[in-house]
């Protein structure tokens, strides 16, 4: 295993420490948790936001903290969900009179640290609520589906209500349409290596890849044969839109991206098959999202993820940002 | 081979359409060319700046075309030279009354072709001058050097100096004082492959690493046995240190990046080391760029370049600039 890190078991920390060396405007990190929070706490009227997860999705979640996303992000080992005294630190740490809003990925581990943590702290008289995030249609059974790219958007969206000072209901309830109209799909080209286990999670062969594939690796729909990139869109795209039931005419958030490994060629090329066929659908491209949000290691592959808009979640979408992986300005108004 | 493309040697062509259907509001695609200009021609007072090489170095160079960077670039084959018809082209289009500067890297067939390119349009009574970037201080004799990240901060300084109205000669002047005080090293992990060429430029076994890496994968100053990021980040910065001179106190812009394949995690662990590393030798990092600048595909490993600042290169540095790769946004100033 040959990787830029030092000591496995310490990446977490390592880069957690190189994102706040780097924007120390934007993060600080708690020291006793691999914790990462907001530089200056908000305001008490303002629903706060915490999600997390196993390290190794960056720039997830860390690299949404900031002003209109996450207050907190609580990072595991890699690949490995954050304790429950961890997440409740987080909790403890942004929670406001107006509540915690905790945004959790649809995974085992996940779902039953963030829930109890969540549980916990309501009992310590903190209002806290979560939404699960499922959004990866490789899965048949809606339960099933793991939390993937969409839960960027949650993020984004919910953030930017949240900075508008909605009541914790109504965070809720927009991130929950969030998680009701987005759906990712992925594909690896390659596996992934954690830095504990020193090998690799999956085997492909040097002409298979694995489509529908989870962020961790998990066995996707199929094992296939390697196919060009516009089959791959066309068929990544066909299985989110039937899904989604997207009719023609209809206005959407694209994301195109890399798995973590995936080079910025082949990025902006897959985002261009995708793109056209997307486009080929009749379907309307309200804006792109090209690069890396949701990733797996060193994985080599692309994800599709598709947002179903309106003018609510349109308007949030765009709303101001500051954190290390998406940044929005805010208008110039002078009055 | 399994990459996100369609055709081997349609994916240069296929990846700038993608870049501008991402960024219609930024760049334009000259179909008759892989040259890729902003979308809008600047106006006449200005210099224009042209810049350009083989591909797979993403997002060099047309992620640096735009406002305050450059006006346009001419993307060759994958780690092909542009020819010379497609760079005189490049200089037809931009060219104003204020003169064209060609920024070249240092490797034979960028600089027999951009310099024909740059006569030629001499002789046809274009202003035309060039400068030669060559960083890489893997190789002893400073004329052998390659071109490498530096010639993204040439992009970066130029650019503004340009914007800002300065002569041809006198934005020559800064652009070669930016190669002056500017080195970069980068390290492999594992080789990358041509689409053309189907298999690995050379081959690096489980425990090895190339230190000193060219941007296609040329050797390097070594071999070595895989070492841990701290150590890494060390040899590499000592090294340019020991070359520019660098002495304790000096202000420097901080470039940590991956090399195409190496992923968030390791892109800021990395940068931690480094950073920690050059603030340890007494130099103070007037401002960092992490992320992906100047790459080899899908390559894993790291690259170090480090710029020794002035007072005028450090206010042309943080200027605006519209670009895909580097936004700084202009100030707001109510008058």
């Amino acid at each position: 295993m040959k990787k830029l890190i030092n000591t496995p078991g310490e990446e977490v920390r390592e880069m957690l420490e190189g994102m706040v060396l780097a924007f120390p405007e934007i993060l600080r990190l708690d020291p006793d948790w691999n914790n990462v929070y907001r530089r200056y706490k908000k305001p008490s009227y303002k629903v706060a936001l915490v999600s997390g997860g196993g390290s190794g999705h960056e720039p997830a979640h860390a690299g949404y903290v900031g002003y209109g996303m996450l207050d907190g992000a609580c990072a595991g080992f890699t690949y490995t969900s954050p304790t429950v005294p961890q997440i409740q630190a987080a909790i403890r740490e942004v929670a406001t009179d107006a509540g915690v809003l905790v945004v959790i990925k649809n995974y085992a581990g996940d779902v039953m640290n963030f829930r109890t943590a969540a549980e916990l702290a309501a009992s310590e008289g903190i209002k806290t609520d979560y939404v699960i995030v499922n959004d990866d249609v490789s899965i048949i059974e809606k339960e099933k589906r793991r939390g993937t790219t969409i839960t960027v958007f949650v993020h984004k969206i919910a953030g930017a209500a949240a900075e508008e000072g909605w009541s914790l209901e109504e965070v809720k309830r927009v991130a929950q349409k969030v998680v009701d109209n987005g759906r990712d799909l992925g594909v690896a080209l390659t596996p992934c290596i954690v830095p504990a286990a020193g090998k690799p999670t999956f085997e492909l062969g040097p002409d298979e890849i694995e489509f529908g594939i989870g962020i961790h690796g998990e066995a996707g729909v199929k094992r296939m044969k390697y196919m060009p990139s516009k089959e791959l869109a066309k068929m990544m795209v066909d299985k989110i839109v039937e899904d989604l039931k997207l009719e023609k005419g209809e206005e959407i958030a694209l994301v195109a991206q890399g798995t973590g490994g995936t080079p910025y060629m082949e990025k902006f090329l897959f985002y261009r098959d995708v793109r056209k066929y997307v486009e080929s659908l009749g379907l309307k491209v309200f804006t792109s999202w090209i690069g890396e949000f949701m990733t797996s290691l060193e994985m080599q592959g692309g994800r599709v993820a598709i947002l179903r808009l309106d003018e609510e979640l349109k308007r949030l979408l765009m709303a101001p940002a500051t954190t290390i992986a998406i940044k929005v300005p805010p208008p110039i108004v002078v009055t």
